[in-house]
């Protein structure tokens, strides 16, 4: 990027199923975000909102100029990003790339959605457009089907049994536990996961992430407006932002067990960031489906292809593990309001990184984090990288 | 911005009532672009999509993703950008965006919107999502009724009369009845217009753009890709790009017969393109109602408040005038496929810059031009301004 992007505040609502609407959900991340900026009557030159369907999930349509008008921000430029559920992330990329570009000096960025006002029928028919019609689709898959057919071929080709898989939720629930913000905040064990009801046989419930309401978003800042900052410690800096697409369908693509975007898109930003994969601390993978954790963390390098399993057993991705992945619960437990999600992430890393994570799931000494968030599936990447700026 | 954007290619489909799908759409429009710019095997870095609402109005999401995979771009990255009707302006200043902070080289943005699928009634109520449902949709206010009450106070105000608001009309049509991309290429006279059909009064049918399908699109590159460019004289330069929000119901604005977010928008686009309105050649303006047309052309800083009708009488906005207002048509006559619409201006100017535009509506010397388009009622407002490379 031709200048550097840092971020001067966060915030993020409770996720779960919640009575505010969404722009009241956006408004008070927003709030949240610029109060904890400490920047007092800073201007900010640009809303972007990440959100995957207003219109369909809540009735509102023209978001970003709803927020722009609720949170005061009239007359600056206001845009809506969507590419599933990685919109969030893509806005934060979008965010950025004003701020790089010169086009502005303040970007706030918020993710969104609210999910369970439709109910979760219509909720399932509105993220299945997400999917190829022509290939999957029409031919009764959900994403929840194609999900389950990644993990059956993942065990199939590298002998995971069901017993090992449900270690991955069982994780993501004992860190969602300690996490106030949390749709779930209970632990699970491998047998209530083993024994939970089949949604799309291997995967039971907790092997799928919740639908969700809520929201985050952060306060992105040039150069210019550090002098302006309270605290040097609170500000993180934005390294590396990565983004790549794959074939629509799941089966045009050369494996179903690897995600070849998420590659794509972590290499861009390792190479942006000038670090590689043995550099960062803490990760934020995009665990909708519990499968998804080990392909992630598999794909963006960290352990052999076949493998990862190894480490969720070991706990070398636990909190307090050399490689902590997801320490705040993860899609699985603290929930995946689909166009929050990636803004959950940054929030998320952004504590990491300040020392400020909820109690029992800081990371030690966390200095660089990376958030991987997924649009349709599997299809839409974008890797984010950040770094403490003090 | 901090380094130089320059459009290398435009393509864009006949507007009208289409058979083709909005991704059949959007990809004729892109090969145009791609071959127009004469670069063979470019690599693409970036595909951004203007849209309005490609889940509601054709049963497609996750389009930005689509289209990588149909145009062969995997697996580069690809966003979509939704700022209702201005969708298309918005995805230009993302991608202008995306080359000014050096996040790509090259990127491809599509407009585009397929709105006829779904019939008149169920696209008026998709349409109407874009407006205030506390202050306006709740008490049956539609986008028209609103544009209704602006004309009724704008002709209270400065007593234009029925007579004169046809002028706007004839002019669009008399100039579209000679652009084969059109999707209505015949004259109306005075008394077509005025007897035509009510649809909120004293909104007849002529001063309602239609509800259209169709996609434009342009291929954007950096500095870089100069050299490779085959024909120098082909190429615009991008100078500037403005985005404004204003509040979104319009009863909160200060007038109803002004739009003040596109006086903002407009002021950032000329601060930027280091010009002012005197130096801009040709128009593109977003007429989507008659009375519009009049409304932009004052805050655009063209003529005095109330006066524009008179410049538009005289001739001095037809094609041969000294300040040629939407010479291929515009939303009126070209047609009004929402999310497509700022990318069809786009495509539109550059062929004025480039001397190709279709006979009998070419500028004279045309050098800078300059687009507007509108997002919401009048709040989301995006300005660019484009002049001749060579």
């Amino acid at each position: 990027m031709n200048r550097p992007v840092f971020i001067a505040g966060v915030g993020m609502t409770p996720f779960g199923v919640l009575h505010d609407s969404i722009t009241e959900l956006s408004s008070k991340a927003s709030l949240q975000a610029l109060q904890d900026s400490g920047l007092v009557d800073a201007r900010i030159d640009r809303l972007v909102v990440g959100c995957q369907n207003p219109d369909e999930f809540t009735g509102i349509g023209h978001l970003s100029t709803i927020m722009s008008d609720q949170l005061g921000l009239v007359p600056s430029g206001a845009t809506r990003v969507e590419t599933g559920p990685s919109s969030g992330a893509s806005g934060f990329e979008v965010g950025c790339s004003f701020i790089a570009s010169g086009l502005a000096e303040s970007v706030l960025v918020i993710g969104a959605e609210k999910m369970s006002e439709v109910g979760r029928g219509i909720a399932s028919k509105i993220l299945a457009k997400m999917m190829s019609n022509e290939n999957e689709t029409r031919y009764g898959a959900t994403p929840t089907a194609l999900a389950a057919l990644i993990t059956r071929r993942y065990m199939h080709e590298h002998g995971l049994t069901r017993d090992e898989l449900s270690l991955v939720p069982v994780k993501a629930h004992r860190n969602g536990a300690k996490n106030p913000l949390a749709h779930f905040q209970r632990e699970v064990t491998i047998d209530e996961v083993n024994v939970s009801r089949i949604v799309a046989d291997p995967l039971t419930l907790y092997d799928c992430s919740p639908m969700s309401d809520g929201a985050a978003a952060a306060l992105l800042v040039s150069e210019k407006y550090i002098p302006k900052l309270p605290s040097k410690e609170l500000i993180a800096k934005v390294l590396g932002v990565g983004h790549a697409t794959d074939f629509h369908a799941i089966q045009h693509r050369d494996s179903i067990t690897s995600f070849k975007a998420t590659k794509v898109s972590a290499d861009a930003a390792f190479k942006m960031a000038k670090c590689t994969v043995k550099d960062i601390d803490v990760f934020e993978l995009h665990d909708a489906f519990s499968i998804l954790e080990l392909v992630n963390m598999e794909d963006i390098g960290l352990f052999p292809k076949g493998e990862s399993i190894n480490f969720v057993r070991d706990e070398i991705t636990a909190v307090h593990g050399d490689t902590p992945v997801n320490p705040t619960g993860g899609l699985k437990s603290r929930g995946h309001p689909t166009g929050a999600t990636g803004m959950a992430q940054i929030h998320d890393l952004v504590r990491q990184l300040r020392g400020t994570a909820p109690k029992g799931l800081q990371v030690q000494s966390a200095r660089k984090g990376l958030a991987h968030n997924i649009g349709g599936l599997g299809n839409n990447m974008v890797v984010s990288i950040l770094e403490c700026f003090s």
